[in-house]
């Protein structure tokens, strides 16, 4: 494949390396998309493994690698960082963009099997397949992957990682919303999305698939104990539970005063960072 | 003065500290005005010394916080950041707002000689007289200032160390409009805020301030090398040959490659804190 399938859109010198967007035809959503990456410094001299982050509600590629700060480590350890769009874009279905938690910038990182939203809604496809491919082909990407997310990402990294485990090396996630079949946000997306036979979401719900895996890779995750969505719309608890009936190892960080902004991120970042490249090899 | 002049809009962790937007009156500029800061832990024990940001065009009191990845290092050294806005608010002057570079969001830290533009524009005592003494008063703040700044900011951060090298400990810029009244961006505020006596711009005006000041602050700049506004706006050479005829202490690092843009910014914050810190007797 040739890098001539990305189409660049901007790039910024960052800590040594470069910031960039891309921009491609995505045939798994039937959609032209946007995709951000940070390519540390040592990508000069070959291929690099990367942090995927998946980002939450309402967010672009772009919150991410302006606000998280996470650049400085990333070119210390040379991890790049590739950072999707949340949904499909350029298309209009009937009430896509009426709503911030669902249709556009809410694609919930799930293949959807309901129409109209099963011709674009693909993202689980899209980020552990196609972007993949089309981003390890066309710049120095070893292949090595990690995942990680904020929010509707940190349910999206968790889903990537317990549906998948074998292609990821390691795992964590900020404020994710674990347990989306029980929290409003989820049941309002996966109805849509998936139909309203609540047996067919389990395959997209951490709390559910941490009690079936075939390999498990340890959870870290940060969450702020300050958080207004952490009790209606998260409930870590529900996968803690989860993780100790089942003995999946699982570290959850609360920390006090935090809320749920980028700020809180940006706090905690090099702490993922570090975790996610001692299993990638680096640092 | 009680802290009950400033009005709380938000408050966030960060890094054991606080990034916080408060809302006040300003007497100087007559309107109301909405400033940030970002309170260090140190800060929970007693007044800490601060580093004033002065950010460019189109500007809020946002950007730095949300993008330069300073609170990290900020809080190690137990250094509080404040971020005040770009221009007053909430005024309705003949072609404010029509212009990004000029009007609001571009307040060019002058004292406005002319009307309409008098009655409000009065950045320069906003920043360094009415914001310290309302800041300093009900912040834990312990009045040592060090100013900084990008772009127009660093232009700001220039003018407030030359015009009054007694009310900062240090001075650094980003990407400083170092002589406003040669170029078109300078010229045309100038214009419009102080009329058209081009004397009475050499006030306002780093390269020719810096021929005549009392107390010489070494100046540090960061410079992008591939910045689209370094020959026609911003000009550092015209600063570096007036430095060099009057022996005023100035570092430029040309930073090749590197843009105008916050990912430029974060990239070399840590150097500019770990000026001002060495200033303020910290770290």
């Amino acid at each position: 494949m040739s890098d001539t399938l990305l189409k660049p859109v901007a790039a910024w010198r960052s800590f040594d390396g470069w910031v960039k967007r891309f921009e491609h035809r995505s045939e798994v959503l039937d959609c032209d998309m946007v995709f951000g990456v940070y390519l540390p410094p040592q990508a000069e001299q070959g291929p690099v493994p990367a942090l995927w982050w998946l980002s939450g509600l309402t967010c672009t590629d772009e919150n991410f690698l302006q606000k998280a700060g996470a650049q400085k480590l990333a070119a210390e350890l040379g991890m790049a960082l590739v950072c999707p769009d949340t949904s499909p874009r350029g298309t209009d279905l009937p009430g896509e963009h009426d709503d911030w938690d669902f249709g556009s910038g809410a694609g919930f990182y799930v293949n959807a099997t309901r129409e109209p939203w099963s011709r674009h809604y693909r993202m689980y496809d899209y980020v552990t397949r196609e972007l993949p491919t089309l981003a390890e082909s066309a710049l120095p990407l070893d292949g090595r992957r990690s995942i990680s997310g904020h929010s509707m990402g940190g349910h999206g990294a968790l889903i990537c990682a317990l549906r998948e485990p074998e292609r990821w090396h390691s795992v964590s996630a900020f404020s994710p919303i674990c347990h989306p079949s029980r929290c409003q946000w989820g049941i309002k997306a996966f109805s849509h999305y998936l139909g309203d036979d609540r047996n067919d979401w389990a395959e997209w719900d951490a709390t559910q698939l941490v009690t079936h895996v075939d390999k498990q890779l340890p959870i870290l995750i940060d969450q702020g104990g300050d958080d207004e969505f952490l009790g209606d719309q998260l409930k870590p608890g529900s996968l803690e539970q989860a993780c100790i009936c089942t003995h999946h190892p699982l570290e959850i960080n609360l920390r006090e005063g935090y809320d749920h902004s980028y700020y809180f991120v940006a706090s905690f970042i090099d702490d993922h960072l570090r975790h996610h490249g001692r299993a990638l090899g680096l640092g």
